[in-house]
């Protein structure tokens, strides 16, 4: 059994028709029109493949494959929402491949022993409603169903995780985790160069760093840019700026450690006013929780001394802290032997950024599959995987699949 | 005779309530709704004075008061818009103080030889509109006329200077420039420390420094920020940072030199993706001219460099060129000469601020009067001077304009 590479691709490019950008990008930031439209036309392909369409209190996607046992299911897929600047294949691509390995099921008629479960997740990237990969946050822990509900749009504050979820008609019935689940697969492109730079097919994920984001509201004095003394300001912007240096110096200095100020907004944003405000986000990752922690520690003790010696308040909120994740060893086992099996090379490898499959990894199984993007560029319009390696990847998840799916 | 100062007052208060904000400032950005209701009460206060309004091709609004001659006018005023965080006073006094002015000619039924003119002028404060001083740039320079009509709003790019007049009802038929004026005196306060620190009572203001303001747009890449090493970044946000600091360096090491980043916006501005784009402008200040140009040009300098080491493009726009002012010193002689006969104490001093008058003196005799400020702070709600330091500057305003109008 082989996956039709052509199917995927045309999948692919319909969904991708959706929320386009210039460029040959996606924007399908989460719970959005664009979003609803995504997620409407998986519906229509699930049933087509004679799936059971399911939708969660977080708005969720399931599809389930029953199989010959009632035993926890198999469940495969990955996210349809993008960034604002997304490329073609980030979510969108683990989602339609686990869509092609139905669809190839079924074709073959193969009855497996546990269900297959294909997952559209809510709100993977976090670029609208924070935190990110809420939707399998709250599948692994369903108590925090209510207090996700009351997230914020970062766009407007008058949309919340809930209201959006019911005026795009996705706020479903079934509770967060009560669909049994014993194993997750995650297809998804690297999103960095070390595959590339390998010339490896296929990475077999793992680990996945741990993610601080951190919000600091900075709160000084808005003052005239042509009559203040330097003496006599209480400049946010310039704390900023040092701030964002001091960020690149922790990554520079600390063993593997990342760190970005993606997101930062001036306030009153005039060409001739001193910024009384500045909001900003700070993004540190690692794969070594011991070093993300001094990491941070280091980033909140230069600002405290920094904003002294400025004049400036700060208001610090810790907007998401997960700490490193190790995948389990016995789906990872299978990734490899899959693609012993395709003849095809892997490595070992530690995911640089967060996805759901390190929240299902809380309540089952779970691990991920990689394959090599072009520069590793992601989160950009020129984000791209050759066809061929896009066909590989749905093949180890095809295999894994299956294996797991008849495992005892 | 006297101002009134409570009459002084009461029209403050209520011109304030118009675009009042929290802590007891104002937004009356140009050209929006709250600008036209500061400019229509204006009209109805100049026409309870018995003055002639007219409004010219920029919407600059005048309130003539005939003289015995046809002699070019005394003209006095200043502006009624503000910024995003304006004060009760920037501007909004200059212009009320005229129309005090005014009020006590009337009631003492001076007759003065000049037309005295009371002048609001278009959008000083270019914080929604470049370039700032805009209406007074087009009274000197009446051959502007059909490129400043194209200047876009910051907020929308939609709306131009001449369609927001047209939608506010105040694009005037007056020519820019064909009212005669041999006089312009501009009274405000200082929006500086000087005068309180040194308990001086009136500024005679004998020059203004020069103004650069310069647009930079950045671009680099965006990129995942869990997944891209630091090596392979082209970060515009870090960049960005880079200048606001050397800009504070240039502050720090030019003799008499400002400098300040006041505007700065992330594209796309999500936590998790390096900015691809900054878009921020530069502002820099300098009474002396020579050291203004070389502050300009080390910031070019070190901005191509570090563009290129940083792989990251530049597009630069110079949206302000203002070369330092000087006025008129027989006007400046006028305002010390009525100091001393309202013994109040008065010193020569150069504006930080760019103002109206410095377009002015292109074309007439002009200087201006400052008055303190608290903390020297402005362009924010806690902008304040005392009502004392209020009637004293109206008073001086009311001799020296008195003085002029009776000038050969």
């Amino acid at each position: 059994m082989q996956i039709d590479t052509k199917r995927l691709n045309d999948r692919i490019t319909v969904m991708n028709t959706i929320g386009a950008i210039d460029g040959g990008g996606n924007c399908r930031l989460s719970l959005t029109d664009e979003d609803k439209a995504a997620r409407d036309l998986l519906a229509v392909w699930m049933r087509e493949e004679g799936l059971d369409v399911k939708i969660d209190e977080l708005g969720n996607m399931y599809g389930i494959r029953a199989g010959k046992s009632s035993l926890p299911a198999v469940a495969i897929g990955s996210h349809l929402d993008t960034v604002t600047t997304g490329g073609r294949y980030d979510g969108t691509y683990g989602v339609l491949a686990g869509l092609e390995v139905i669809s190839v099921l079924n074709e073959n008629k193969v009855v497996t022993d546990r269900p297959v479960v294909l997952v559209n997740f809510t709100n993977e990237e976090g670029a609208r409603f924070a935190p990110d990969m809420m939707g399998s946050l709250v599948v692994s822990k369903p108590h925090l169903r209510d207090e996700i509900w009351k997230s914020v749009a970062l766009d407007n504050d008058k949309a919340s995780i809930r209201s959006e979820l019911e005026r795009i008609g996705y706020l479903g019935t079934v509770p967060c985790g009560s669909i049994p689940v014993a194993y997750y697969l995650e297809l998804h492109i690297e999103q960095g160069p070390i595959l590339e730079n390998e010339q490896v097919n296929i990475g077999a994920v793992e680990k996945v760093q741990g993610i601080y984001w951190t919000e600091y509201i900075l709160r000084g004095q808005a003052a005239h840019a042509g009559t203040t003394p330097l003496v006599n300001r209480k400049d946010t912007g310039l704390l900023a700026a040092r701030i964002n240096l001091f960020v690149r110096q922790l990554a520079e200095e600390i063993h593997t450690q990342l760190g970005t100020i993606g997101l930062m907004e001036f306030s009153p944003n005039v060409i001739n006013v001193v910024p009384e405000r500045v909001r900003l986000m700070t993004d540190l990752r690692n794969p070594d929780d011991i070093r993300l922690q001094a990491a941070q520690k280091k980033l909140d003790e230069f600002i405290t001394a920094q904003a002294v010696e400025d004049g400036i308040t700060v208001e610090r909120t810790e907007r998401v802290r997960l700490a490193p994740v190790d995948f389990s060893g016995e789906v990872v086992d299978r990734i490899d032997a899959a693609c012993k099996q395709l003849h095809l090379t892997s490595r070992r490898m530690v995911s640089g950024a967060g996805h759901d499959a390190q929240m299902m990894a809380a309540i089952c199984k779970a691990a991920m599959i990689f394959v090599p993007s072009v520069n590793g560029i992601s989160h950009n319009v020129k984000e791209y995987t050759a066809p061929h390696d896009l066909a590989n990847g749905a093949n180890v998840l095809l295999s894994a699949a299956i294996q797991l799916a008849n495992a005892k």
